[in-house]
């Protein structure tokens, strides 16, 4: 069974995609065609190309706000989302020596890990530019919110990285580590629109509450596509999250489970060879014979129905989408 | 003969460094140790350290403030263009594997790259907060400010290492680059503080002005420094712009100088094998004896001067005060 993109993807993609298109456009000739090729509009000898990611946080931005019945839609805040989203791909992708992305080589991989480098600072300054162009007298407002979710970001690719080091991470690390790195921004995806349309605390906290626990959902849904998602929809390696020696929170969740499965994990974790195809496949499954695939899609179910919960009583059918957009984020293959 | 440090960086130093040290002290840890070492505060292994470098940009802030007469000191606009400033260096030092910074280890090399690299991206964030939570009604617009030459600062690095790759540069393409990756902040730092306490478009343009060609004398010092510099006084290694192959602004002069020169260090730079120490001695030769020395020393001069014409006519003594900062940067030996 294939996940249908719901129709909101589809709409933020064609609000977001001129005003980002706009504010790439004025960056200097080498750096713009790293992000054009990054964002999927041009191949790497510069020819037009379909378009990028699934849009999700400029959605979410957007639908957020409708949440509220602001009168104007928070385009640039969903264009800031993206662009901050994005500064991040193309960085952890060369901290990570991820070769492919989208189905295509990642940006260092064609442009090399310079270049690739200077796109990513380039779309973290441009996301400052866009909200403080915006005529909202909540832009700066709305220009820290987004900082200090980046902030997290950072926090959560530090302690990625640390955790491939470390030999002992605890489940409640991990799981912060989740926070920062993924359900930080979502929250903020989830609630900047409220912070720049004006709307009242108590909404924006709700918002953002909807936002981490759906942020979390998110992050889970990752980790177990990254352990058994099919290569040829994810456009990921197979079994790459495991090469890495990854802390994934399923792969945490057995390395601290004591169970025999998460004993041998243990051991495969500290091999000092890097794992050969059968040993990948092996801690694959010792990941599931702990139980902790089963934990991990449990946890996603409850992060999901407690973000549900999270959702302000706005206009309905801003909720509806909301919702179906969330159960699209937990569904999805890819 | 040494060079004194004018007393109004110490003066910087003193008034910025609190505003820096308590919004790196939001970042995790990890990011945190990272920036701290970077800035000198703490040695590598924790142990606080006498501090970092010569607060040049932020004294400009704060003197070209005081030439507008502004009844406050744009601390805020000071510490930003300080962190930018940083943020540039973090990261440039990984792109060009600089080793050393300040007589130390660069910080990739103490944490490793991913670490120096999410340094700089927590820098470059910061930056806007520091901005946006300044009670001026003018920080958004000096937010905007900062990422223009933020964007330059980009472009010009994307510039230098496109030019190790290419044979052919102009000395116009090279003094884009210069004013690009070292003009743009300095003429940013010249002019932010008049924007942030609300100056007339005038003398923000002026003290932009001022700052441009500053910024393009202290790049050509820079630039001479990094072939005819003490090492034990610049804490680089000697000759290390030849060894990488940089086209800086003298040694592409010599290249396009139709000298007989000029045509040896075409031959070194085109030669497929890393340049040995004595052809890195006779590189600089060549650049001496193509004029380029030469002129790089009169056409830094007359950066100085101009830059001196653009000054407006505020109060005395911070006129004063920024010339003799402009002929410190002109006359300094590190």
């Amino acid at each position: 069974m294939t996940t249908v993109l719901p129709p909101v993807l589809r709409t933020a993609r064609e609000v977001v995609d001129p005003v980002l298109r706009k504010v790439v456009a004025r960056l200097d000739p080498d750096t713009r065609r790293v992000c054009e090729y990054h964002f999927g509009w041009r191949n790497a000898d510069g020819t037009p190309d379909g378009g990028g990611g699934k849009a999700l946080r400029p959605a979410m931005v957007l639908l957020s706000a409708q949440t509220c019945a602001a009168a104007e839609q928070p385009v640039a805040a969903a264009a800031a989302v993206e662009l901050v989203h994005n500064f991040s791909l193309l960085h952890d992708d060369v901290m990570d020596g991820d070769t492919s992305r989208r189905h295509r080589p990642t940006a260092w991989i064609v442009f090399g890990r310079p270049a690739a480098l200077l796109a990513g600072d380039a779309l973290l300054a441009l996301s400052t530019d866009v909200l403080l162009e915006s005529s909202s007298p909540h832009a700066a407002a709305a220009a820290r919110w987004l900082t200090d979710a980046t902030r997290a970001l950072i926090a959560g690719q530090a302690a990625d990285l640390d955790f491939e080091r470390r030999q002992e991470v605890s489940l409640r690390q991990c799981l912060r580590m989740a926070h920062d790195k993924t359900a930080a921004l979502l929250a903020c995806a989830a609630s900047i629109g409220a912070v720049h349309v004006g709307a009242p605390p108590e909404v924006v906290s709700r918002l953002h509450a909807f936002g981490t626990e759906l942020g979390m959902a998110f992050q889970l849904v990752d980790d177990l596509l990254g352990l058994w998602g099919d290569p040829e929809v994810t456009g990921k390696p197979v079994l790459a999250d495991l090469r890495a020696r990854k802390k994934s929170v399923p792969v945490v969740h057995a390395l601290t489970s004591g169970t025999a499965a998460g004993d041998r994990l243990r051991e495969l974790y500290a091999q000092s060879d890097p794992l050969t195809e059968d040993q990948l496949h092996e801690a694959a499954e010792m990941v599931r014979r702990a139980g902790s695939a089963d934990w991990t899609r449990r946890e996603c179910d409850r992060r999901l129905a407690t973000a549900k919960q999270h959702l302000p009583t706005g206009p309905q059918h801003a909720a509806a989408a909301l919702t179906e957009l969330a159960e699209f984020i937990v569904r999805r293959k890819h």
